[in-house]
């Protein structure tokens, strides 16, 4: 299929390779800047263009890779055209594409991605929706072309997926970040969390997050709690502490 | 060495085990329960007690794998030998055994511990302290026969591991937690959150966690903050959202 990628960020980058290498044609890569949209051209063998006029009007598909809040904008800027109109986001919904397009939907893949870091796009949950049942097939065969995961899923509970990644990435590694932060005081190299790190992930491959949970919080353990509040200074730090414990030991009871 | 273990809980049921592959010898197990005693001692081939006035008092080592308030409690019961005296925890002071015997000390190993889980001892780092150099010595080379990674480290800088430990690994977990309750009302598996957990521990290897954060909150995209806290229902909850989003924010200005 020939597709025009608008975005070429780190999930538009992701994205872009793995579809090129399931033998797809990335005809055009459209980014404000020629120099981000060449960055991301150069490595699937397309053309870079940061005028929205030049777009390629005859592509199968169109991803929109973007900031959701210039989504809408551009959508009034692009002729409606015979492709899919797609877009990456979690939680915006697939009416977002109506007035502007016959065909539309949503192609949301469940990572994180950073630059300079390869990810397995494989083992990547897509989650698929389109305003037609043709295109939803077209669409997940096109998924199946790049993960071994792709479900049909609407709008609504998309939302809720992209909810708990932010719980389950942004917040985790925030808790990373924390602890990085009060071991750097103290002169311990964060690398000494690696193993608990790697363990807690693993650990709920088999056992469920409630069956997998230790520590002060589940245990009630007010004395060592009390404590580890004394060594917060921070105010904030301390009240996150304090509210997540308690939500522990009140989900357990 | 000849190590009486008392406490028979999920941390002594590892150290026990990783050290008895070790070629030491676990003469003792004291529990409560000797069903409890019993159960560790059977998988290190050693004897189940459970009265305090039964303890070897010629053993090389006594570690006390129990709950921190317990401890003081057995101390008090537990006639002075020449042994080692050691606890596991992270936040007790090395001082809780002054008093009590001549020698003592600390291993601290950081991981969390399941019932039927194993777990690569090996990889876990051991955070050892003790009241005099010969026997940092001896339970560094102790150590040093069951994990690559031996450390010495003051009771002062333990407590703050222990406290990462619980950002690290039991915040995370419950953030896991939160995910898994938000998916099962809505009909969506956990497991299509694991590839996105198994980056998220993965990329800290690599980046610091503050280069690895993605998401809404250090976009500060408040559309999509404002949109998941409409989603969460709970007030404590929609709480804890909120705090770790403006944390991430602040912590990246």
């Amino acid at each position: 299929m020939k597709i025009v990628f608008i975005g070429a960020g780190r999930l538009a980058t992701h994205l872009a390779k793995s579809l090129y290498e399931a033998s797809h044609i990335i005809v055009q890569v459209y980014s404000r800047t020629l120099e981000s949209a060449s960055l991301l051209a150069g490595l699937v063998n397309s053309n870079p263009i940061n005028k929205l006029t030049e777009i390629y009007p005859d592509a199968d598909i169109y991803i929109f890779s973007v900031n959701d809040s210039v989504l809408e904008d551009l959508l009034n800027q692009i002729p409606e055209n015979n492709g899919i109109w797609l877009h990456t986001a979690g939680s915006l919904p697939l009416g977002i594409f109506e007035g502007h397009n016959k065909r539309y939907g949503v192609i949301y893949p469940l990572q994180t991605f950073s630059k300079d870091r390869n990810v397995d796009f494989e083992k990547i949950p897509l989650f698929i929706e389109a305003n037609n049942d043709p295109d939803i097939q077209l669409l997940t065969n096109l998924g199946k072309g790049i993960s071994q995961d792709v479900y049909t899923l609407s709008s609504e509970k998309r939302q809720y997926i992209h909810l708990t990644g932010v719980f389950a990435c942004n917040f985790v590694n925030q808790m990373y970040a924390i602890s990085d932060t009060i071991l750097k005081e103290e002169g311990i190299p964060f690398q000494v969390l690696l193993p608990l790190i790697d363990e807690t992930a693993a650990k709920v491959h088999d056992l469920s997050p409630k069956e997998a949970q230790t520590g002060p919080a589940i245990r009630y353990d007010t004395n060592i709690i009390n404590k580890h509040l004394t060594l917060i200074k921070d105010e904030k730090l301390k009240n996150i502490y304090r509210l997540i414990s308690e939500y522990i030991h009140e989900s357990n009871k």
